[in-house]
Protein backbone atom coordinates (compact mmCIF):
# COMPACT_ATOMS: atom_id res chain seq x y z
CA UNK A 1 0.00 0.00 0.00
CA UNK A 2 1.69 3.21 -1.15
CA UNK A 3 -0.47 5.55 0.62
CA UNK A 4 0.04 6.30 4.17
CA UNK A 5 -2.85 4.99 6.44
CA UNK A 6 -2.88 4.92 10.13
CA UNK A 7 -5.44 2.14 10.77
CA UNK A 8 -6.29 2.10 14.79
CA UNK A 9 -8.44 -0.71 16.15
CA UNK A 10 -10.43 -0.49 19.45
CA UNK A 11 -12.22 -3.55 20.70
CA UNK A 12 -14.22 -5.72 23.58
CA UNK A 13 -12.08 -8.13 25.63
CA UNK A 14 -12.04 -11.29 24.12
CA UNK A 15 -12.98 -10.59 20.93
CA UNK A 16 -9.84 -11.22 19.31
CA UNK A 17 -9.21 -7.29 18.03
CA UNK A 18 -5.59 -7.59 19.09
CA UNK A 19 -4.57 -10.14 16.94
CA UNK A 20 -6.98 -9.14 14.19
CA UNK A 21 -4.49 -6.27 14.37
CA UNK A 22 -1.62 -7.94 14.33
CA UNK A 23 -2.47 -10.01 11.32
CA UNK A 24 -3.67 -6.95 9.29
CA UNK A 25 -0.49 -5.19 10.12
CA UNK A 26 1.13 -8.16 8.41
CA UNK A 27 -1.31 -8.14 5.38
CA UNK A 28 -0.69 -4.51 5.09
CA UNK A 29 3.06 -4.75 5.33
CA UNK A 30 3.11 -1.91 7.69
CA UNK A 31 4.47 -2.11 11.74
CA UNK A 32 1.88 -2.73 14.36
CA UNK A 33 1.56 -0.98 17.75
CA UNK A 34 -0.38 -2.00 20.91
CA UNK A 35 -0.78 -0.81 24.61
CA UNK A 36 2.68 -2.35 25.34
CA UNK A 37 4.96 -0.72 22.72
CA UNK A 38 3.02 2.68 23.45
CA UNK A 39 3.55 2.26 27.24
CA UNK A 40 7.32 1.41 26.48
CA UNK A 41 7.36 4.85 24.41
CA UNK A 42 6.04 6.31 27.21
CA UNK A 43 8.66 5.49 29.84
CA UNK A 44 11.08 7.31 28.24
CA UNK A 45 9.27 10.36 28.84
CA UNK A 46 9.88 10.13 32.29
CA UNK A 47 6.24 8.59 33.68
CA UNK A 48 6.81 4.52 34.05
CA UNK A 49 3.79 2.83 33.31
CA UNK A 50 4.17 -0.18 35.72
CA UNK A 51 3.74 2.47 38.37
CA UNK A 52 0.40 3.28 37.03
CA UNK A 53 -0.22 -0.56 36.23
CA UNK A 54 -2.86 -0.95 38.57
CA UNK A 55 -5.32 2.30 37.38
CA UNK A 56 -4.51 1.19 33.64
CA UNK A 57 -7.89 2.43 31.59
CA UNK A 58 -9.06 3.61 34.62
CA UNK A 59 -9.17 7.36 35.04
CA UNK A 60 -10.73 6.96 38.77
CA UNK A 61 -8.38 7.39 41.77
CA UNK A 62 -6.45 9.38 40.14
CA UNK A 63 -6.59 12.37 42.24
CA UNK A 64 -5.47 10.05 45.38
CA UNK A 65 -2.44 8.58 43.08
CA UNK A 66 -1.54 12.28 42.22
CA UNK A 67 -1.38 13.28 45.91
CA UNK A 68 0.89 9.73 46.46
CA UNK A 69 3.17 11.03 43.74
CA UNK A 70 3.35 14.58 44.40
CA UNK A 71 4.33 13.66 47.82
CA UNK A 72 6.72 10.93 46.44
CA UNK A 73 8.50 13.38 43.62
CA UNK A 74 7.27 16.74 45.56
CA UNK A 75 10.26 19.29 45.09
CA UNK A 76 8.79 22.26 46.22
CA UNK A 77 8.69 23.82 42.83
CA UNK A 78 5.59 25.05 40.75
CA UNK A 79 5.31 22.61 38.00
CA UNK A 80 1.92 22.14 35.80
CA UNK A 81 2.81 18.52 35.11
CA UNK A 82 2.63 17.73 38.42
CA UNK A 83 -0.23 19.50 38.85
CA UNK A 84 -1.72 17.08 37.04
CA UNK A 85 -3.01 13.54 38.14
CA UNK A 86 -0.55 10.94 37.45
CA UNK A 87 -3.27 9.02 35.27
CA UNK A 88 -3.33 12.02 33.04
CA UNK A 89 0.22 12.42 32.58
CA UNK A 90 0.58 8.78 31.60
CA UNK A 91 -2.58 9.79 29.17
CA UNK A 92 -0.29 12.77 27.62
CA UNK A 93 2.32 10.52 27.19
CA UNK A 94 0.88 7.44 25.72
CA UNK A 95 -0.51 10.35 23.33
CA UNK A 96 2.61 11.53 22.31
CA UNK A 97 4.07 8.31 21.60
CA UNK A 98 0.96 7.63 19.52
CA UNK A 99 2.01 10.62 17.54
CA UNK A 100 5.06 9.66 17.14
CA UNK A 101 4.67 6.25 15.71
CA UNK A 102 1.56 7.85 13.21
CA UNK A 103 4.54 10.44 12.23
CA UNK A 104 6.71 7.55 11.03
CA UNK A 105 4.41 6.63 8.53
CA UNK A 106 1.78 4.02 7.81
CA UNK A 107 0.71 1.71 10.79
CA UNK A 108 -1.89 -0.02 12.62
CA UNK A 109 -2.46 1.16 16.45
CA UNK A 110 -4.43 -1.17 18.95
CA UNK A 111 -5.81 0.20 22.19
CA UNK A 112 -5.22 3.60 24.42
CA UNK A 113 -7.87 5.90 22.60
CA UNK A 114 -5.46 6.23 19.52
CA UNK A 115 -8.78 7.25 17.26
CA UNK A 116 -9.20 9.96 19.29
CA UNK A 117 -5.45 11.10 20.00
CA UNK A 118 -4.50 11.06 15.93
CA UNK A 119 -8.41 12.62 15.41
CA UNK A 120 -7.09 15.49 12.87
CA UNK A 121 -4.89 12.76 11.01
CA UNK A 122 -6.46 12.56 7.57
CA UNK A 123 -5.20 9.37 7.11
CA UNK A 124 -7.20 7.61 9.90
CA UNK A 125 -9.25 4.66 9.72
CA UNK A 126 -10.94 3.58 12.71
CA UNK A 127 -11.94 0.11 13.51
CA UNK A 128 -14.27 -1.13 16.31
CA UNK A 129 -14.16 -4.94 16.54
CA UNK A 130 -17.01 -6.57 19.02
CA UNK A 131 -18.48 -9.73 19.43
CA UNK A 132 -21.20 -12.07 20.98
CA UNK A 133 -20.43 -11.92 25.36
CA UNK A 134 -20.59 -15.66 25.69
CA UNK A 135 -18.58 -16.08 22.89
CA UNK A 136 -16.03 -13.78 24.35
CA UNK A 137 -16.51 -15.36 27.70
CA UNK A 138 -15.69 -18.71 26.00
CA UNK A 139 -12.32 -17.39 24.24
CA UNK A 140 -11.46 -15.39 27.54
CA UNK A 141 -11.98 -18.97 29.50
CA UNK A 142 -9.95 -20.86 27.60
CA UNK A 143 -7.00 -18.12 26.50
CA UNK A 144 -6.15 -17.57 30.15
CA UNK A 145 -7.45 -20.78 31.11
CA UNK A 146 -10.33 -18.76 34.13
CA UNK A 147 -13.28 -20.55 35.44
CA UNK A 148 -16.35 -19.16 33.34
CA UNK A 149 -18.13 -17.13 35.99
CA UNK A 150 -14.03 -15.32 36.70
CA UNK A 151 -13.91 -14.77 32.96
CA UNK A 152 -17.38 -13.14 32.82
CA UNK A 153 -15.99 -10.90 35.36
CA UNK A 154 -12.59 -10.12 34.00
CA UNK A 155 -14.28 -9.67 30.27
CA UNK A 156 -17.02 -7.30 32.16
CA UNK A 157 -14.20 -5.27 33.95
CA UNK A 158 -12.21 -5.01 31.20
CA UNK A 159 -14.85 -3.25 28.68
CA UNK A 160 -15.91 -1.37 31.74
CA UNK A 161 -12.69 0.07 31.80
CA UNK A 162 -12.03 0.98 28.35
CA UNK A 163 -15.81 2.20 27.95
CA UNK A 164 -14.94 4.87 31.04
CA UNK A 165 -11.12 5.62 29.96
CA UNK A 166 -12.48 6.58 26.32
CA UNK A 167 -15.56 8.56 27.72
CA UNK A 168 -13.13 10.42 30.16
CA UNK A 169 -10.48 11.13 27.44
CA UNK A 170 -12.28 11.42 24.22
CA UNK A 171 -15.95 12.25 25.85
CA UNK A 172 -17.63 10.44 23.05
CA UNK A 173 -19.35 6.73 23.73
CA UNK A 174 -16.66 3.52 23.63
CA UNK A 175 -18.46 1.61 20.68
CA UNK A 176 -20.44 3.86 19.54
CA UNK A 177 -20.55 3.23 15.02
CA UNK A 178 -20.65 6.91 14.50
CA UNK A 179 -17.29 7.70 16.27
CA UNK A 180 -15.85 4.42 13.80
CA UNK A 181 -15.21 4.33 10.35
CA UNK A 182 -16.35 0.46 10.52
CA UNK A 183 -17.47 -1.97 12.84
CA UNK A 184 -17.83 -5.43 12.88
CA UNK A 185 -18.78 -8.70 14.99
CA UNK A 186 -15.67 -10.71 14.57
CA UNK A 187 -17.41 -13.41 16.12
CA UNK A 188 -19.60 -13.57 12.43
CA UNK A 189 -16.95 -13.78 10.32
CA UNK A 190 -13.73 -15.07 12.18
CA UNK A 191 -10.00 -14.04 12.46
CA UNK A 192 -9.18 -14.52 8.48
CA UNK A 193 -12.48 -12.89 7.34
CA UNK A 194 -12.31 -9.75 9.69
CA UNK A 195 -8.78 -9.24 8.39
CA UNK A 196 -9.58 -9.63 4.75
CA UNK A 197 -12.83 -7.24 5.35
CA UNK A 198 -10.88 -4.79 6.41
CA UNK A 199 -8.35 -4.92 4.28
CA UNK A 200 -11.56 -4.99 1.34
CA UNK A 201 -13.00 -2.04 3.59
CA UNK A 202 -9.46 0.20 2.77
CA UNK A 203 -9.13 -0.36 -0.78
CA UNK A 204 -12.52 0.69 -1.41
CA UNK A 205 -12.29 4.00 0.92
CA UNK A 206 -8.88 4.73 -0.70
CA UNK A 207 -10.50 4.36 -4.28
CA UNK A 208 -13.14 7.01 -3.23
CA UNK A 209 -10.35 9.51 -2.16
CA UNK A 210 -8.46 8.96 -5.29
CA UNK A 211 -11.55 9.83 -7.53
CA UNK A 212 -12.66 12.38 -5.40
CA UNK A 213 -8.95 13.67 -5.22
CA UNK B 1 -27.51 -16.52 -2.85
CA UNK B 2 -29.64 -19.74 -2.36
CA UNK B 3 -29.48 -19.98 1.74
CA UNK B 4 -32.10 -18.21 3.74
CA UNK B 5 -31.04 -14.51 4.91
CA UNK B 6 -32.83 -11.66 6.38
CA UNK B 7 -31.05 -8.67 5.80
CA UNK B 8 -31.70 -5.48 8.00
CA UNK B 9 -30.28 -1.84 7.60
CA UNK B 10 -31.06 0.54 10.12
CA UNK B 11 -29.74 4.07 9.05
CA UNK B 12 -29.08 7.53 10.42
CA UNK B 13 -30.96 10.15 8.10
CA UNK B 14 -29.38 11.63 5.72
CA UNK B 15 -26.46 8.23 5.37
CA UNK B 16 -28.25 6.97 2.49
CA UNK B 17 -28.87 3.97 4.02
CA UNK B 18 -31.90 3.53 2.79
CA UNK B 19 -30.83 3.61 -1.08
CA UNK B 20 -27.92 1.47 -0.08
CA UNK B 21 -30.46 -1.23 1.20
CA UNK B 22 -32.35 -1.04 -1.72
CA UNK B 23 -29.36 -1.51 -4.20
CA UNK B 24 -28.66 -4.70 -1.85
CA UNK B 25 -31.71 -6.32 -2.36
CA UNK B 26 -30.81 -5.67 -6.18
CA UNK B 27 -27.67 -7.01 -6.08
CA UNK B 28 -28.79 -10.35 -4.23
CA UNK B 29 -31.98 -10.51 -6.42
CA UNK B 30 -34.00 -10.27 -3.23
CA UNK B 31 -37.20 -8.06 -2.15
CA UNK B 32 -36.81 -4.68 -0.25
CA UNK B 33 -38.99 -3.72 2.57
CA UNK B 34 -39.27 -0.48 3.88
CA UNK B 35 -41.15 1.63 6.10
CA UNK B 36 -43.67 2.53 3.50
CA UNK B 37 -44.08 -0.83 3.35
CA UNK B 38 -44.38 -2.27 6.41
CA UNK B 39 -47.31 0.72 6.77
CA UNK B 40 -49.08 -0.56 4.18
CA UNK B 41 -49.34 -3.75 5.56
CA UNK B 42 -50.02 -2.61 8.92
CA UNK B 43 -53.02 -0.91 7.52
CA UNK B 44 -54.71 -4.48 6.48
CA UNK B 45 -54.58 -5.28 10.39
CA UNK B 46 -56.40 -2.74 11.21
CA UNK B 47 -54.25 0.05 12.09
CA UNK B 48 -54.25 3.53 10.08
CA UNK B 49 -50.44 4.61 10.43
CA UNK B 50 -51.46 7.70 8.49
CA UNK B 51 -53.44 8.40 12.14
CA UNK B 52 -50.16 8.05 13.64
CA UNK B 53 -47.96 9.67 11.53
CA UNK B 54 -47.20 12.57 13.47
CA UNK B 55 -46.40 10.66 16.51
CA UNK B 56 -44.27 8.24 14.10
CA UNK B 57 -41.25 6.83 15.46
CA UNK B 58 -41.76 8.77 18.91
CA UNK B 59 -43.42 6.75 21.86
CA UNK B 60 -43.86 10.16 23.44
CA UNK B 61 -47.62 11.80 24.16
CA UNK B 62 -48.93 7.99 23.63
CA UNK B 63 -51.52 8.60 26.51
CA UNK B 64 -52.53 11.62 24.97
CA UNK B 65 -53.22 9.38 21.68
CA UNK B 66 -55.03 6.50 23.27
CA UNK B 67 -56.93 8.65 25.28
CA UNK B 68 -57.97 10.30 22.47
CA UNK B 69 -58.72 7.11 20.23
CA UNK B 70 -60.33 5.38 23.01
CA UNK B 71 -63.20 8.21 23.24
CA UNK B 72 -62.93 7.58 19.09
CA UNK B 73 -63.61 4.28 19.00
CA UNK B 74 -64.90 3.68 22.70
CA UNK B 75 -66.87 1.02 22.81
CA UNK B 76 -67.67 0.53 26.50
CA UNK B 77 -66.36 -3.12 26.25
CA UNK B 78 -63.01 -4.35 27.97
CA UNK B 79 -60.41 -4.85 25.03
CA UNK B 80 -56.88 -5.73 25.40
CA UNK B 81 -55.50 -3.99 22.40
CA UNK B 82 -57.81 -1.05 23.02
CA UNK B 83 -55.95 -0.45 26.43
CA UNK B 84 -52.45 0.06 24.65
CA UNK B 85 -51.69 2.92 23.40
CA UNK B 86 -51.64 3.79 19.88
CA UNK B 87 -48.06 3.93 19.12
CA UNK B 88 -47.71 0.55 20.51
CA UNK B 89 -50.69 -0.59 18.46
CA UNK B 90 -48.91 0.28 15.62
CA UNK B 91 -45.66 -1.39 16.74
CA UNK B 92 -47.32 -4.39 17.48
CA UNK B 93 -48.77 -4.38 13.76
CA UNK B 94 -45.66 -3.13 12.23
CA UNK B 95 -44.26 -6.33 13.86
CA UNK B 96 -46.65 -8.41 12.59
CA UNK B 97 -45.80 -7.36 9.04
CA UNK B 98 -41.62 -7.75 9.16
CA UNK B 99 -42.28 -11.17 10.69
CA UNK B 100 -44.67 -12.17 7.63
CA UNK B 101 -41.66 -10.55 4.70
CA UNK B 102 -39.28 -12.63 6.51
CA UNK B 103 -41.05 -15.63 6.79
CA UNK B 104 -41.68 -15.52 2.84
CA UNK B 105 -38.13 -15.98 2.41
CA UNK B 106 -34.42 -13.71 1.78
CA UNK B 107 -34.53 -9.77 2.13
CA UNK B 108 -33.82 -6.93 2.90
CA UNK B 109 -35.56 -4.32 5.62
CA UNK B 110 -35.06 -0.89 6.26
CA UNK B 111 -36.17 1.11 9.31
CA UNK B 112 -39.09 -0.16 12.11
CA UNK B 113 -36.75 -1.68 14.65
CA UNK B 114 -36.61 -5.06 12.10
CA UNK B 115 -33.43 -6.04 13.69
CA UNK B 116 -35.09 -6.31 17.18
CA UNK B 117 -38.17 -7.68 16.18
CA UNK B 118 -36.64 -10.77 13.88
CA UNK B 119 -33.89 -11.01 17.01
CA UNK B 120 -34.60 -14.58 16.88
CA UNK B 121 -34.32 -15.60 13.44
CA UNK B 122 -31.08 -17.01 12.65
CA UNK B 123 -30.37 -15.69 9.11
CA UNK B 124 -30.27 -12.60 10.24
CA UNK B 125 -27.78 -9.80 9.62
CA UNK B 126 -27.58 -6.18 11.21
CA UNK B 127 -26.23 -3.31 9.34
CA UNK B 128 -26.19 -0.11 10.98
CA UNK B 129 -25.05 2.91 8.36
CA UNK B 130 -23.95 6.13 9.62
CA UNK B 131 -22.28 9.32 8.13
CA UNK B 132 -20.24 12.08 9.04
CA UNK B 133 -22.76 14.85 10.23
CA UNK B 134 -21.68 17.85 8.13
CA UNK B 135 -21.89 15.47 5.12
CA UNK B 136 -25.71 14.44 5.94
CA UNK B 137 -26.26 17.57 6.30
CA UNK B 138 -25.78 18.34 2.95
CA UNK B 139 -27.15 15.57 1.72
CA UNK B 140 -30.71 16.37 2.97
CA UNK B 141 -30.49 20.17 2.15
CA UNK B 142 -29.80 19.15 -1.52
CA UNK B 143 -32.41 16.05 -1.30
CA UNK B 144 -35.15 18.28 0.42
CA UNK B 145 -34.39 21.91 -1.13
CA UNK B 146 -34.05 23.21 2.56
CA UNK B 147 -31.98 25.70 4.21
CA UNK B 148 -28.84 24.42 5.26
CA UNK B 149 -30.07 25.57 9.13
CA UNK B 150 -33.50 23.70 8.66
CA UNK B 151 -31.85 20.78 7.03
CA UNK B 152 -29.53 20.58 10.39
CA UNK B 153 -33.17 20.66 12.57
CA UNK B 154 -34.41 17.62 10.55
CA UNK B 155 -31.57 15.80 10.69
CA UNK B 156 -30.83 15.87 14.01
CA UNK B 157 -34.44 15.67 15.10
CA UNK B 158 -35.23 12.69 12.60
CA UNK B 159 -31.97 10.76 14.62
CA UNK B 160 -33.55 11.80 17.94
CA UNK B 161 -36.68 10.19 17.00
CA UNK B 162 -35.38 6.62 15.31
CA UNK B 163 -33.52 6.49 18.46
CA UNK B 164 -35.62 7.51 20.98
CA UNK B 165 -37.73 4.78 19.16
CA UNK B 166 -35.48 2.34 18.84
CA UNK B 167 -33.93 2.49 22.34
CA UNK B 168 -38.06 2.57 23.69
CA UNK B 169 -39.25 -0.75 22.54
CA UNK B 170 -35.64 -2.79 22.41
CA UNK B 171 -34.31 -1.29 25.59
CA UNK B 172 -31.03 -1.10 23.98
CA UNK B 173 -28.41 1.72 22.12
CA UNK B 174 -29.34 2.67 18.74
CA UNK B 175 -26.30 3.20 16.91
CA UNK B 176 -24.27 1.20 19.10
CA UNK B 177 -22.04 -1.21 17.52
CA UNK B 178 -22.82 -4.12 19.70
CA UNK B 179 -26.28 -4.52 18.37
CA UNK B 180 -25.32 -4.79 14.79
CA UNK B 181 -23.26 -7.64 12.75
CA UNK B 182 -21.68 -4.89 10.29
CA UNK B 183 -21.47 -0.75 11.04
CA UNK B 184 -20.02 1.68 8.24
CA UNK B 185 -19.59 5.18 7.40
CA UNK B 186 -21.45 5.57 3.79
CA UNK B 187 -19.66 8.81 3.56
CA UNK B 188 -15.98 7.09 3.13
CA UNK B 189 -17.18 4.89 0.65
CA UNK B 190 -20.09 5.57 -1.30
CA UNK B 191 -23.34 3.81 -2.10
CA UNK B 192 -21.60 1.49 -4.92
CA UNK B 193 -18.99 0.66 -2.47
CA UNK B 194 -20.95 0.27 0.85
CA UNK B 195 -23.39 -2.11 -1.26
CA UNK B 196 -20.09 -4.21 -2.33
CA UNK B 197 -19.10 -4.39 1.41
CA UNK B 198 -22.28 -5.11 2.83
CA UNK B 199 -21.89 -8.21 -0.18
CA UNK B 200 -18.70 -8.85 1.16
CA UNK B 201 -19.32 -9.50 4.26
CA UNK B 202 -22.42 -11.75 3.56
CA UNK B 203 -20.36 -13.78 1.61
CA UNK B 204 -18.33 -14.03 4.77
CA UNK B 205 -20.54 -14.86 6.64
CA UNK B 206 -21.97 -17.26 4.99
CA UNK B 207 -18.64 -19.54 4.12
CA UNK B 208 -17.82 -19.07 7.71
CA UNK B 209 -21.69 -20.43 8.78
CA UNK B 210 -20.83 -23.92 6.18
CA UNK B 211 -17.77 -24.52 7.14
CA UNK B 212 -19.02 -24.45 11.01
CA UNK B 213 -21.53 -26.54 9.91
Amino acid sequence: MKERIIITISRQFGSGGRNIGKRLAKALDIPFYDSELIDEGAKESGINPDMVRDMEETPTNSLLYSIATNAFFGTGHFSPSVELPLTDRLFLAQSEVIRKFAAQGSCVIVGRCANYVLREDPDLVNVFIHRDFEERVNQVSKLYDLPRKRAEEVTKKTDKKRSNYYAYYSDKNWGQAENYDLCLDSGKLGEDSSVALIVDFIEKRNLRRRIRG
